[in-house]
């Protein structure tokens, strides 16, 4: 006998888990699609050295990589990032630019797991390739706005700031140089606070005062509307730059289809990453804002660079789907709680199998969800569990004068002559 | 510069090819969901003597398999029938028996690529565990009918057959004991035909006219409907077996709702794998036969067994997407041919963003699939050329009267005053 285990870090996905996780899936889909994103694919294996973007040298431990059959180092993706510049490397000519794709799929990592980080989990993309404007900026804005609007999450607050700008500013008190450092150590401000970010930030321009003024830069959005905090940023820096020309261009759009109020400028906003060039973007839930960042992205402006001459400018998003199940679970989401394999459960007797297939038949075939108990020479108390197991609020037994339909939650009865009648009762 | 390679027997799936594969598998899951079934899933990588079901020896060359960072041996699964042993052994207290799920992901393995074969590939199972009766076989073939339905293929055949029965047939002419052998040769008929067949069946029985009276026994439904076939094999066996018995049963259920003409009892079908023991099939589309068996399986009694004790009957099927997906685009269904990203494309001048933008947002509410062309400075070819490649039938432009509503197909041209209205058009 073989134990049948689970790879530490990876885990199954049992109905009550995978139910709501499809429902999710689906809303964002059909989201992306009232947009005109279209999916694409790309497959798990890739060359290592393609995901890698370098020859050789030491591969990152976090990478689940090996050596085919066939004798080529391979690697499992490890995020939708990386294929997906080199998708758009090998295929930029067949597709339509501007380019607006999401891919929902898994990505391996072989990093410790932790509470809530597994070493398999799904990611969902999306991105603008083509264009580098504000309409673009905005249109992903918008999509990540009504993503959550579909999953009737309206507590949610989405934190918007831009790369050039906060460049604009560090040059504007003579430490433009020292950008990267500075961004990096800003991107950590909810994790380890404001005060050990000053300390950083000390030690990184040699000076005090610059460290206190770029603090105050990197919070002066607090709790302020985006143009208030735009005109008290526009004051700091002294000038209309490109950046903040943008940003207010994205800023009208917002405030022009009246969704504004869900956004802010939070200048404290960096992400880490190095291929961020300009608007940049982090989202979280007013409840559980503890849980951090549901969906982050930004614009970027070569990131197929290292596979093609092609010059590529995209914005785009990513939200991790485990993350944002979680927060759902404890918000109690109607999204996540509903898992009830069917609407309605027939039970009939041994021998009433023809009676229950062809009632099944028919109520499917008015879209009604129905099971069909398979084992009717079971005692009631097996039917009734197998009812709660799946949580199904309704039953269906034959009864003399029509089908008895029963709420097992109200364990009230009824009985009604016609199916179309049952129908109604399921909707 | 890195070469954007993928590799050898893998692919990327383009919008075109991935916006009917979302549709397909949530016409699928639309049914599965109808009937009940429960979505499952499980890991990519589990531990290589987990999928193999064996301590160690020769790997078969066909899996992905490694030593991951942690010096565990781990494979890529294979299919989705092992893992699922594995889920039910691990998981069966905590599910409701008989548990109906459906299983839809990608499987890898390292064959030698070949037309219309990839190693990274799409299955989708369906399974009923926890029962052996004629009812749970009915909902399976039920299923799948119902599946092609909703695809819209309605010429479609599903050939069925008994494992049992055939045994029974091979008892009565007494070579009872060479049943494996001599089912795994019948599984060839449709490959390498009749005479093949026959040379091999001597070779096995060393008997000629058992030889041919197996021919006459796998060839006995041709062109018959399905209870015919019954009767005729019940007066070849000369007894009313039991697994006639059940045959018998299944057949009234298919005909209680009124599928039976689609079934014939093709008594060829064995399926080549081992662990069948009851009810087989296989489905075959009358126009393009060639193609294969596009949904396969049967009933199984103890496929977890490598794993448990706990007894486990199970029947299912599985549907192979990329041949489906194959011989959908050979009979030009409309699921695969309809692969625009949207249904209105919006063509605004440069200084028409915020009016462009505000329309989407308004469109997009009413359930209008609509992309706004992002670079409104580019020359109309361009645009033209965009909505072409996204193969979109309409477009729309800002009159000085309202909204100018384009057939992209007729080149003709509407003029409406409100949004309600071009969303008609769009209908």
């Amino acid at each position: 006998m073989i134990e049948p285990l689970v790879l530490k870090g990876f885990r199954d996905s049992l109905p009550y888990e995978e139910i709501p996780k499809k429902k999710i899936q689906r809303k964002l889909e059909d989201v992306f699609e009232t947009f005109g994103f279209v999916p694409i694919d790309t497959p798990v294996l890739e060359y290592e050295n393609v995901l890698l973007g370098k020859g050789g040298g030491e591969t990152d431990k976090q990478i689940f990589h090996f050596e085919d059959n066939g004798g080529r180092k391979v690697a499992m993706r490890f995020d939708l990032t990386v294929p997906f510049a080199r998708f758009l490397a090998l295929h930029h000519d067949e597709l339509a630019i501007p380019f607006k794709r999401y891919h929902i799929a898994k990505a391996f990592r072989g990093e410790n797991p932790q509470k809530g980080r597994y070493r398999e989990f799904i990611q969902c993309d999306f991105d603008i390739v083509g264009c580098d404007n504000a309409q673009s900026d905005f249109e992903v804005l918008s999509l990540m706005h009504a993503s959550f609007s579909a999953m009737g999450i309206g507590n949610v607050c989405f934190h918007v700031a831009h790369r050039g700008l906060f460049n604009d500013f560090l040059s504007s008190i003579g430490v433009g140089e020292k950008s990267i450092d500075i961004l990096r150590c800003v991107d950590k401000l909810r994790k380890i606070g404001r005060d050990e970010v000053g300390k950083i930030l000390v030690d990184i321009t040699g000076d005090e005062q610059k460290s206190s003024r770029i603090l105050d830069y990197i919070t002066c959005g607090d709790g302020r509307p985006f143009k208030e905090t735009l005109d008290i940023i526009s004051s700091i820096i002294g000038s209309e730059t490109e950046s903040l020309a943008r940003m207010r261009q994205i800023y009208a759009l917002l405030d022009g289809v009246g969704i504004a109020d869900k956004f802010i400028y939070d200048a404290s906003i960096t992400r880490g990453l190095d291929y961020y060039t300009g608007i940049v973007y982090e989202t979280f839930l007013t409840d559980i804002e503890s849980i951090g960042s549901v969906c982050s992205g930004g614009r970027y402006n070569n990131l197929a660079s290292l596979y093609t001459k092609e010059n590529l400018p995209g914005v785009g998003a990513s939200i991790g789907l485990d993350r944002l199940m979680a927060a759902l679970i404890e918000l109690k989401s109607p999204l996540v709680s509903d898992t009830a394999n069917a609407d309605i459960l027939i039970l009939p007797k041994p021998d009433e199998t023809l009676k229950a297939s062809d009632t099944a038949f028919r109520l499917r075939g008015m879209g009604i969800r129905t099971d069909v108990y398979l084992l009717p020479e079971k005692k009631m108390k097996a039917q009734y569990d197998y009812a709660e197991k799946n949580r199904i609020r309704r039953s269906l037994v034959f009864g003399t004068d029509g089908y008895v339909v029963k709420n097992l939650e109200t364990r009230q009865s009824v009985t009604v002559a016609g199916l179309e009648e049952v129908a109604a009762l399921c909707r």
